[in-house]
């Protein structure tokens, strides 16, 4: 297996990867960094192959078939130092191995399940939400201003690989998310909302906006022709955690499709 | 308002606090920290008053109605400063206000629908299950040997409340739990089963085993009559996050039981 041994941090492939830690420099470039073994393999078994890879000297033993695999999609191998894989590792105990990948474009599908998130800061929750929203065989997740980067390293990490299997988009403002959802019945999950969220006809297409730490009138200002509704709370609890709301309301969303 | 200032880290008071930053002194003493006003103001309006209540120079002013009804509740008040309040704070911008207070006994309710967690490492999914089983209803949470401490900050933090609304318990062996269980259907969320969790008949006594990090053939091994339940998942998802799978089960017996 050929590959290069960078040990300067001058290096320009090194330095490129370092600058992807960047959320700037990651939407200018549209690539990523994808660390850890089952990410990078998700990735490519979802078709998406690594431009650049990333290893230490100790990791070519024990990821050898991931480098084989990588090297056979077309990927630069770059055996890096301990310290250099330091300074693009996001992780404590990394396991050695970075790939560059293209941000995935994957076109929304047909089934008319959107889930709409604004105001979700913490990566961690927003990753869960990706892996829920593809595990409950939504179409697509719509992130408005404001939203965590879903391509930080933490987003991609609770993701466990949904982000390679569900369509991500942008939106500018609500009228364009609303453009991309033109048969959708738009729903706001909102603790204090009469209507309980198991009263919803999921089967009929339909969008679910998370409001996260979004103030509650910003959405129904911007969003006006949403329902509020609401998850059933029992003991006097006020809320639920964000990812955990999106998730109980998307399942229920695919009990009544299945 | 009568309180004593302390500026010294040998105040056996403060040392005390400082003690229980440890979960075996915790597990000893039978009492936790608490941080934050929304947390402390959550156990006193579930009946459970501080014993001591820290408090820094700044947040004096600012938490005034926290301080008087912890303080008409019987807890001593101490004003410590910042430098000393740092150590015994979990939070990176502390609120400046701690309180202690001894670990709530909660009786188990008789509604029948226990969680039992096994294997959770994660104080934030802890959290996150505790907050979402008292928000559904369940009667109480088992936790069985190897789960992260209920009781550390992080944990109590992302339990935002649920703490003081719901039993918690440790049980030694599957048997212990078991016993106090008589009436129960046990399930076993695992990904890999044919049983979907929307087929079960949640209005019967039941409790969901939670395995999280445990390995499956264990579960099996110590529930010898536990029903395996999966959430069925679209595109290749292999699992949800532990605590996101444990809401969505405990939601549609919540949605059952409704």
């Amino acid at each position: 297996m050929r590959f290069t041994h960078l040990s300067s941090a001058a290096n320009p492939r090194f330095k490129y990867a370092k600058s992807l830690r960047n959320r700037r420099n990651r939407r200018k470039q549209q690539q990523i960094l994808l660390e850890g073994e089952r990410l990078i393999a998700d990735s490519i078994s979802a078709g998406f192959s690594p431009a650049l890879f990333f290893f230490t000297p100790d990791a070519e033993q024990r990821h050898a078939p991931l480098l084989e695999q990588a090297a056979s999609t077309g990927a630069q191998l770059l055996r890096v130092t301990p310290e250099l894989f330091a300074q693009i590792s996001d992780t404590i105990s990394p396991q050695g191995v970075i790939a560059i990948s293209a941000i995935p474009q994957i076109p929304p599908g047909n089934r008319g399940l959107a889930l709409i998130v604004d105001g979700v800061r913490d990566p961690g929750n927003l990753g869960t939400l990706l892996r829920s929203a593809a595990a409950a065989d939504a179409d697509q997740v719509i992130l408005m201003p404001g939203v965590t980067d879903p391509w930080s390293p933490k987003a991609l990490r609770a993701g466990m690989g949904a982000h390679f299997r569900i369509a991500i988009r942008t939106a500018k403002t609500a009228e364009e998310a609303r453009l991309w959802l033109p048969e959708h019945a738009i729903y706001f999950a909102d603790a204090r909302a009469d209507l309980a969220y198991t009263a919803v006809n999921w089967t009929r297409p339909s969008a679910l906006i998370l409001g996260g730490e979004t103030e509650r009138a910003s959405i129904i200002d911007h969003w006006q022709e949403a329902t509020s509704i609401a998850i059933p709370m029992a003991r006097g609890v006020e809320s639920l955690n964000v990812a955990v709301a999106g998730s109980v309301i998307l399942f229920e969303a695919a009990r009544q499709r299945a």
